[in-house]
């Protein structure tokens, strides 16, 4: 599939080079078409590089993997011309560093960041998820033994169904993904970073993540 | 141990029962002297009922289980001298229905309501746990198999202790409790409402918790 990742920090990276060792053609998408960090990623992976709207256009599937306070802007950059009908994954989350640590979540009308960016582009099939985990644990699931889960939301089945897909070639079994339901849940893990960020720092590493545990149906 | 829970709803008459049953002795408090709810729980688990402050006066310790918007009003009714030195628990959620569902977690001065409670409580032990999960789970963990965490927020490490050991009375061993550190951890645990009552709605029962799964030390 020709994908777009929006964004060249860690993250970003991260989820593009999973992605060309997948067989994805991917490119890298940042502010400029020269950024260092892209260009330098795309000389070791064999991926391409490119601005935002460069690698929203040819894309199939977008992946917006910016920082949250910036990824409105960097749609709006992409262009909705490039982005309509696409499916968007959001990984992003909207943590405003400027108070110091610990960040706050911006809740944008009360509400998430993936709802702002659907709202902003109606045309577009937002999908959240992976925001609740360090990078290295989203392309890799296994380096946390045991159970453990990714959430979705979304509006769109049928995006849902393509990114459960591209998570199961990540390596997250379809019964560790769980569902939350329509983009409104997007609330409640972006909300989930305040905890994960603590738990950062309590447990010294990221190599963690998020179980939820349940009883066996009576 | 002496035993005061402010709140007459079903956490407060769970936790309060559990404690009964535990040996203590427990006052359920209420705004008023003769709650309809507080008189029953009293009849039927041989516990004692009395406003806010009859509660606080005699206890040792103070469970607050109290809608989370008007905790600060209770804690005020309770009263400063009735309270000053002694272990509070924290159990509240600060949850604002006025906007219909799904609620929004108040944050004061961009903090946690267990912050908020502190600071106007300063000679009070705040300790935040257990309100990441439904009040069955709190007192009877094993209802969910297998691994799962109850989280530990407050500046008094003496205070966490008695908690951690009344938590270990309810059946929590010591290595599912989670020392986040200090009281600005509890912004985390009240975040994490929104998901909660998310995957409450996702899953269909409340006999679910929140695992944190962890990589072996290399």
């Amino acid at each position: 599939m020709q994908i777009a990742v929006l964004g060249t920090g860690e993250v970003g990276r991260r989820l593009a080079t999973k992605l060309v060792s997948l067989g994805h053609e991917v490119t890298l998408g940042s502010r400029t078409a020269d950024n260092a960090e892209a260009v330098k990623w795309a000389g070791a992976t064999g991926g391409a590089h490119g601005t935002f709207a460069d690698a929203a256009a040819s894309a199939e599937l977008v992946v917006n993997a910016t920082g949250g306070l910036v990824s409105l802007a960097v749609l709006e950059a992409a262009g909705a011309a490039n982005l309509r009908g696409k499916v968007l994954i959001d990984v992003s989350n909207p943590l405003d560093f400027s108070g110091g640590m610990p960040p706050t979540v911006v809740t944008p009308d009360g509400g998430s960041l993936a709802e702002q960016l659907q709202k902003a582009f109606p045309e577009v099939r937002v999908v959240k998820t992976l925001n609740t985990m360090a990078n290295a644990v989203m392309v890799e699931p296994g380096r946390v033994p045991g159970h453990h889960n990714v959430f979705l939301s979304g509006d769109d089945e049928t995006a849902k169904a393509v990114v459960a897909d591209l998570l199961g070639s990540f390596g997250w079994p379809a019964d560790r993904i769980i569902d939350l339901g329509d983009l409104t849940s997007a609330r409640g893990v972006e909300l989930l970073l305040p905890l994960w960020l603590r738990l950062y720092g309590t447990l010294g590493t990221g190599d963690f993540n998020f179980s939820v545990v349940t009883a066996p149906p009576a």
